[in-house]
Formats: C-alpha cells, sequence, structure tokens
C-alpha cells in the first residue's frame, strides 16, 4: 500500500510547508522570530510608502503585507524570501491602473486589487503547467537595465513629495516637466523635513553601523538599531509635524489610516477591466518573478539550499491572489528586505508568517500615530531605498562585452525612462530575442585546416593549419535551421566558385546541434548543386541527436559524399590516394 | 575620375534592365516573344479567375497583369519569374478586403487598390533597408503547409461557383456550412458546365500533351496547345452559353467588361484604412515575396544565375504600387506561370513586359467577347490550379523527421483551415520561432568520453569511450545565451551532486557558438560554486569569436581551471600526475 506515501510526497511538492515544518524545533524558532521582528521594523515605513508610490491608500501597502506572506510561508519554496509590495511593482501597478481610473477613487482601488488577482492567477497557471522557464527569457542585462531605469523613476516620481507639489507622469520627460511647472509652489517646510530625512537615511545606511560598533555595541544590536533608522524618521518626523502644527502649514500628511483586519475584498470580474489589465499583469507577474527568483536563488545557493523555480510561481500566485482578497495590491519577492531577512538568520519560511503577526499589530494598534506622518519622509524612504537599485555600470560592462547585450540593455533604459516601465521591459524582451535570432540567421562559418601534430582541426585564418586545395571544411558554428538555411546556401556557392580545383566540401559539424526539416532541405539542394559541378559532399563530427534524425530522411542515401565520424578521418581518407597531399 | 563608372554599377544594382539591357539581341528578342506568347494565353483566364476569387470585378485581374509586369521587368533580378495575380494573394486580399467594406461596391475595390500600395511600400522599404533576410523566418514547412491549406480554401469557395449558389466565409467550416445551407439552390446546367470544364481541364493537364505528341505534333507546339487548354474552355464555354442564352436559365456569367487602357487609379489615404488594411499588408506582402523568391531561386539556379532578394524586394514593391495606380490589386511571382515561362525559354524580364503588351492588347479587344463566360468555368480554371498546390505530404515527411517540424506545419493548416489564411499564417512564424526557442533553452548536454586510439571525444552514452573519475566532461550543444544560462547552471549542479570524487569539470564548448553576457554570468557563478566545492572547472575547444570576448571581460582571470585548445590536450594534462589514469 504505497499510495499514502505517493499522495505525502506530491503534497510535499505543492506545500513545501509539509517539508519543512518536520524538522522545526525551538532554535528554528527563535532565528525566524529574530528575523520576523527586524523586517517588521523594516518593513512598516516600506510599505506604507510603496503603497503611496502605487497611488493607493497607505493602508492598503500593510494589507498587502499580511496574507500574501503568510500565503507564501505555505506555498513558497525559499527559506529566505520576503515577499510584500515592492518598489518597480508598486510603480508598474501605478502605471496599469493609472490609465483606467483617477488616483483616491474607488475604482483606483479595486482595479489595483484586481490587478492582483489576475496576476497571481496568471502566476499560479504558469507554475501549474510548469513554465517557469519562459522567464528565461528576460536576458540579465535586461533586467539589470529595467531595474536601473526603474529605479530613476520611482525616485524622479518621489520627488514632488519631497517639494511638496503636484507633479504626474509615467515616464520620465512627463516627470521633470511637471517638476519644473510646479516648482514654484514648493513648500519650503515640505522640502526641509524630506531633504532632513533622505540624509538622514543615506547616513544610516552608510554610517550609522560602524558609529554604533565605535560605541561598543554588539553587532547584532547594532544591525537592529541600524535597520531601524527608517522607523525612527517616521517617529521624529511624525512628532515634529504633530508638535509644530506642520500640517497647517501645508506638509502634506498620511492623515486617516484605518485601525483594525485586513478587510475582506473581492476583485471585480468586470470583462472590460480584465482586457484592459491583462498585458499589465501579465508583465508584472514575470518581472515580479524573475526579481523574486533571482534573490530567492542567490540566497539559497548561500546555504547550499535549493528552490524549485515551478513552485516559486505557485508560492507568488498564491500571495498575490491573497493579497487581492485581503485589500492589498500586486506583491513579490523584495531585493532588500529578503537580504535583510536572511541576514538576520531566518531560517523557514515561517520567518515570513510572524512577520505578517507582526505587520498585523501594527495595522490594529499602530495606525492612528501614523496620522501626523508627513509624506515627505515616505518619498525619503523610497528614494534611498530605489537609489541602491541604480546601477548604470551594465551599460559599460556590455558595451565592453558584447554590443548586442548593450544594444538590449540600452534600448530598455531609453525606453522605460522615455516612454514607461511596460514599454521598456516589453521592448528589452522583444529586441533580446530578436537579436539572438539575427544572429542565428547570419551563423559564423570558419573555414578550418589541421593544426601540426594533432587531430584537431581550427580556424585557417586565426591558427597556423594544414590545407588541401582540393578539399573545402567549413564548420558551421551554428545549428542550422529555417532561419540561416538559406544562409548556408549562399554562403557554399560564393566558396566553391572561388576557387578551382576543388573537389571535396566537407561540412564540420562538430557545433550543429539541430538540423530542422528546412534545413535538410537547403543541404539536398547544395548537395544536388555540388553533384552537377562534379564535387563530393561529405559531412564530419554529426552529433547523435541529429545523426539520428538524418537517418529517417533520404538525406544520406542521395548524399554524394560520406559522413565522418571525426574530421581527422575524413582528411586522412580523402587524401589518401594523393601521395603529394598535404597531410 | 571614377565617379561616372560607380554611378552606373550602383544604378545597375537598382535597375538590373541596365545589365541585362546591354547584351540584348535578336535571338534573345525570339525566345521572350515565344514565351509571353504562351504565357499570355495562360495568363488571361488566370487573371480574370483571380480578380474573381479576390472578390473584384475581372477587369481589375487584367490590369493587374500588365503595368505591374512592366514595373518588375525594370527592377527584378529573376529572368523568369512571372508576376501577376496569384491564388493565394487573391484569397488573402479577399480575407483582407471582405471585413472592410462589401464585394461589389466602389469601397471594396479602393480598398483592394489600397492595399496594393501600402504592400507595395513596404516591400520596397524593406528592399531599400536589405531586409529581405526577415522571410527566412518562415521555415519551408510552415510555407508548404500554409499553401496546401490555402490550396484547399480557395479550390472550396469556388464551388459556389461550380454549383451556381451563394456561400461565404474564410475559413473551412464557413464554407462547407454555407455550402450545404444553400446546396438545394444548385443550377443544374451551371454544375454541368463546371463539372465539364474541370474534367476537361484535369484531362488536358494530364492527357492532351501525350495525345498530341502521339499524333505527330511537335513538342514545342504540342506544350503551347496544351498551355492554351484553359482558353479553349473560355472559348467553347462562352460560345456555348451564348449560342443558347443558357444566362437566362441562371448560368451565371461575367457579364460586362469595360474595354480599353487600365485606368488611372488612386490608393486611398485614409488613416482609418491604412490602419485596418497594416496587418494585412504586411503578411500579403511576406507571403507574396516568399513564394516569389523561392521561385525565383529555383529557376536561376536551374541556369546557374543568382537573383538577388534584396532587389527582388524592390522589384516587387514596385510591380504592386505600378498596381495600385493602375486599377490592379497586390500581385507577386507566381509558381506555375513562372515555370511556364521558364519553360518556354524566356531569357529576359522583357518577356515579361512582353506578356504585358499581350494581356494590354487583350484589355483593349477581346473583352465584349468575354460577356456570356460563365463564372463557373472561371472556378474550374481556379480550381484546378490549386489543387496542383495542394500536398498533405508535408505532415507525414515531418512526422517522420521531425516532431517540432510537424507541430508547426499541422498547427500552421489546421489553423488556416479552420481560422483563415491571416491567423495560420501569423500563428506558423511564431510557432517556428517559439518551438527554436524552446528547444535551445533546454539544450542537449552530453557527458563525453575518449574514443580509444584516436584524440577524438564522443558521447559516453552512445560510444565506447574512456573516462576518468575524477574528470567530468561535458559537451554542451547549443550556443550559450540568457534563455538557456539557468539550465546550464542546475544542470551541472545536479551532475556534481551525484558523483563524490569529481576534481575537474571540463565543458568542451566546440558546439557554443556565442556566450553572451547572462550566460557569461551564469559561468561565474559556476565557477565560485566549484571553487567552494574544490572542483575546477576548465573549457576546451572554445571557438576564436568566443574567446575573443572572453579576453574582454574578467572571466578569465577568475577561472579556478584552464582553457585549452583541444580537449585531448585537457585530458592529458589532468591525468598526468595520476599513473592510473585511464588515457
Amino acid at each position: 500500500m504505497r499510495l499514502p506515501q505517493l499522495t505525502r510526497k506530491s503534497m510535499e511538492r505543492y506545500l513545501p510547508i509539509l517539508e519543512w515544518s518536520k524538522t522545526y524545533d525551538k532554535d528554528t524558532l527563535t532565528s525566524d522570530l529574530v528575523a520576523a521582528i527586524i523586517v517588521t521594523i523594516m518593513l512598516i515605513p516600506q510599505s506604507l510608502a510603496y503603497a503611496l508610490l502605487a497611488g493607493l491608500p497607505a493602508e492598503m501597502g500593510l494589507y498587502a503585507s499580511i496574507l500574501p506572506l503568510v500565503a507564501y510561508a505555505v506555498f513558497g519554496t525559499s527559506r529566505a524570501l520576503a515577499v510584500g509590495p515592492v518598489a518597480v511593482v508598486s510603480l508598474m501597478t501605478a502605471a496599469a491602473v493609472g490609465n483606467l481610473a483617477l488616483q483616491g477613487t474607488a475604482e483606483y482601488a479595486i482595479a489595483a486589487i484586481t490587478l492582483a488577482f489576475i496576476s497571481g492567477l496568471f502566476l499560479l497557471v504558469m507554475g501549474i503547467f510548469r513554465l517557469g522557464f519562459l522567464a528565461n527569457f528576460l536576458s540579465h542585462p535586461v533586467i539589470a537595465g529595467f531595474i536601473t531605469a526603474s529605479g530613476v523613476l520611482i525616485a524622479t516620481s518621489q520627488l514632488k513629495h519631497l517639494f511638496g507639489i503636484q507633479a504626474e507622469g509615467h515616464n520620465l520627460v512627463q516627470l521633470v516637466i511637471s517638476l519644473f511647472e510646479n516648482q514654484h509652489l514648493t513648500n519650503p517646510i515640505t522640502l526641509f523635513i524630506g531633504l532632513t530625512t533622505t540624509g538622514f537615511l543615506f547616513w544610516v545606511r552608510k554610517g550609522l553601523k560602524p558609529l554604533l560598533l565605535g560605541m561598543g555595541l554588539k553587532p547584532r544590536l547594532a544591525d537592529i538599531l541600524a535597520k531601524a533608522g527608517p522607523v525612527g524618521a517616521v517617529v521624529a518626523t511624525t512628532l515634529v509635524t504633530w508638535a509644530f502644527g506642520l500640517h497647517d502649514k501645508g506638509v502634506k500628511i498620511v492623515g486617516d489610516v484605518p485601525m483594525g483586519l485586513p478587510p475582506l475584498t473581492m476583485p471585480s470580474f468586470d470583462a472590460d477591466l480584465w482586457s484592459s489589465l491583462l498585458v499589465s499583469a501579465i508583465l508584472i507577474s514575470i518581472i515580479g518573478f524573475v526579481e523574486s527568483v533571482s534573490v530567492a536563488q542567490t540566497l539559497a545557493a548561500k546555504k547550499r539550499q535549493r528552490i524549485v523555480p515551478d513552485q516559486e510561481l505557485v508560492g507568488l500566485g498564491a500571495s498575490n491572489i491573497a493579497s487581492a482578497i485581503s485589500g492589498g495590491y500586486p506583491v513579490t519577492g523584495g531585493f532588500a528586505r529578503s537580504v535583510v531577512n536572511f541576514d538576520a538568520g531566518a531560517e523557514t519560511p515561517a520567518a515570513g508568517a510572524f512577520t505578517a503577526v507582526g505587520i498585523l499589530l501594527a495595522a490594529l494598534l499602530l495606525t492612528p500615530l501614523l496620522f501626523f506622518l508627513p509624506k515627505a519622509t515616505l518619498a525619503a524612504t523610497i528614494i534611498v531605498a530605489v537609489l541602491s537599485l541604480v546601477d548604470f555600470s551594465i551599460l559599460s560592462k556590455t558595451w565592453n562585452y558584447s554590443k548586442v547585450d548593450f544594444a538590449a540593455v540600452a534600448a530598455t533604459i531609453f525606453l522605460t525612462l522615455g516612454f514607461g516601465v511596460e514599454m521598456g521591459v516589453s521592448a528589452g524582451v522583444i529586441l533580446s530575442i530578436g537579436l539572438f535570432l539575427y544572429k542565428t540567421s547570419r551563423p559564423h562559418v570558419a573555414e578550418v585546416g589541421l593544426v601540426p601534430g594533432t587531430q584537431h582541426f581550427r580556424n585557417i585564418l586565426r591558427h597556423d593549419v594544414e590545407t588541401h586545395p582540393e578539399i573545402v571544411t567549413l564548420r558551421i558554428d551554428e545549428s542550422l535551421y529555417f532561419a540561416n538555411a538559406r544562409f548556408l546556401e549562399d554562403y557554399i556557392y560564393n566558396r566553391i566558385a572561388c576557387d578551382e580545383p576543388i573537389r571535396h566540401v566537407v561540412l564540420m559539424c562538430s557545433a550543429v546541434n539541430e538540423i530542422d526539416m528546412s534545413a535538410l532541405e537547403s543541404l539536398e539542394a547544395i548537395n544536388h548543386r555540388l553533384i552537377d559541378l562534379d564535387i563530393k559532399l561529405h559531412l564530419t563530427e554529426v552529433k547523435g541527436p541529429v545523426m539520428d534524425r538524418l537517418k529517417r530522411s533520404h538525406f544520406l542515401d542521395e548524399l554524394s559524399g560520406e559522413v565522418f565520424l571525426a574530421q581527422y578521418d575524413a582528411v586522412v581518407k580523402l587524401t589518401r590516394p594523393h601521395p603529394v597531399a598535404a597531410q
């Protein structure tokens, strides 16, 4: 009777909690609790700030940091990933929903909730059908460029809160123009609070921990205090605003944040809304998944653990659906937050669940204290957080290494800044794939000769090699498929048109990983054309899977020459009857 | 002073007529004239029929066979291509325009003219920017499947004329349902004419030429007479219809066809119309170009001539623009017609220009004689012509050779039949590219060993080879790029997790034609992970262009192992300190 065991195995695949909970003990609990406290302290101001970035009421940031964390703890495979609202996804939410409804309206909030729901469903379906590999089509440089450009966009979009003015736009040009148009309305007190907080937070990041250590504090405590910097800024600026009545002097504050449990919400099932949000939801899902999986993989590698990307899709899908039914908006695994969680010693996803409890307590007890919190403080929190994501060095790195990668990155950055996040990331993906296809459609073909004293063949232009005038050996550095089938024909016809005494064309197929039907037809055409010219066509070093397939066609029967296991065998055999041969 | 010569060279590139006209003599003229006469005889009924297939007045088929042929003669590079209305493009025109206007209205005709104009512009721009390679992304099997499915659709769409009933639809299901619903209205005389003509034309194709040869006619004359079969059917059925007044008995006839020169027409420049037609125009351009270039290349190869695909784009673009300004609709190089032109001895594109004169004479003189021509005769002409394109053997061929190709073909055929030509061909292209990307994202990786007595390494699963327990040699059968970078990491981590005593991982890069930035980052990650496990990473047989690029990064400085020119060198060196080594 093996069924129960099988069922448990397959349940563990879909419910990783069943696996790690088996070995959960008091030590693990302590580690997880400490990590949860630190992440909670960090997450409270962040979640409020990112909700504002998404154009949503501050409490939705808190709601998005409760149930989604519990859902991830049940379904996710990463031991350290901290899920919740993140900067890029919040910006993408604003871009997606901003076209459909006005900020501050109920429609806007419902659209954001629906976006989380669609995104969750999409991730879940991707996970169930194991389509996680699709995320691989976002190249690393494109992601890096996108994150950098998004960071710039986000920081710029927050400047309005620092200045206390209005400014709108989904791209850099609109934002900058809007800021300049309204800069005469700058509120000096707001600007002072904003700049002071920004400066303080930058100092906390770089200078506070060394200072505390220098003062003799234990490293762990110094660490916690440094992480609590944003909370300190929140407390200090809220007190100052309250004490001096700054909100009456034009300093914009967060205001009334409802107290209590997250509400039970329902996404809209309006077909028009779904079709308007679908593309955005897919983009958010993919970007969120890629960001989350990268972090999770990096952290798992440090502890020799493994994550299961397809199950991560299920975990993030469940998180987003949980967010949608509890008044939240799209969430994913955050970079900074997860690193903090990891460094703080989180051992299992339970740390996330404990963080959720912390945020829940904040939502139940602390929200009235947030009334006088200046929006400029939250903006400063965001600016300091996202500027750490900005890294234009990817441009110089790719420029040095590969112009094709550079083109994809530059286009992604330019289009993200100039036309918004959705355009940027779509263009990045399409361009990466397009450039790859273009390269494979014009493969590198090397004419090769024998490296003296070996059985190894290399490019005649790069190495000092032996060749034979009657034999042309071409090493095709690409799989042969429809996009380059015609190129190969042209290449060979041009090559044999140059020299007279050619009697053998040898195609060295060591780099040919595939010959599709179109390429097979081209090879047949080449074979027939060469027969007309009294030249024999030979293949060498054909790989097993390619050979299997060729054997199922008529090509090998019609081939004028032979198929050799090794290039060396071909040269030995073809030059044998000629005593003057080079070899 | 070399400018004039340069200018002439570059003018010859864009105006191939300048080149071939230099050697034009009386013999060439005779050959071209004979070919032109045969093609004219073939083209008159075809052009009328295809106009009807496109839902246009018959005379537009004639107009599309005059000026476009002259334009191609000036700008085209193929010596034998015969341009004009063709079946598949006519069907695609009907599909594109049928959504926008009712057949028989002026709007419908103007939309078709505009479609030719946009398509011409698109081809011209593609040609000027030398984007002909884009057509390579249509794989041979997808084209074959598309042509076959279109042939079935076209033949089915013509059955209504054979039965003398109404039937509409852009896909097979709609057409068949529509035919069944209206079959009780069948006109028996029309059906008799239609079936007789169809039978006669099939017999002409197969049986007439041998019969004539058996009667002692010269081959060339027998050939011309056999090609004139459709004209014979046109004359005979027209006479019968006129003599017995069959049009009063319900036999639908072509009716009044205006006599005279092609009119000077202007495409519409309505922005809405352009945006509705744009996608269709692009699809028509690409399909037309691919069909045309395939024919042109096949025929050129037979005479050791070459065509220039990018200049072919210019030639076809000019033809379509010529068609748009002279009352025609989209045209391209036709398969059957070009083969006839070639077999009849056409030497230069001038044959096309002479054909244009022949059709012009027909338009000036013969149109009144077409009044009583039954539409059933034209339908029979189309059915017989397109059924020669139908060849489902591509399904079994691809099934045997490659399931991936089969999937693309089957989807193309199914979607073309089920959802129309535009859906079919779009899906074919997207699926071909998608499946290629999918394959490359999960590359074949072979663990290899030394073939005894050689320096050649092959798959340990397929060949009897020598290996060494401390060395794992992996041959990666794919370029390393963003889509498979993560796959490689996972593969290697899994492989080294299996065995204990591994001390060297050797990546044999003979099939790695590219390492992009994403893959480089993965290699760096692999290198660091292996260092942690005290395993060295080596590369062998790295190609020149790949090595050039690696040298520009820091990877080679950090690499724990070495880069070997040949796999054999690596094994010799790595096993040297161990006297028990297998090699």
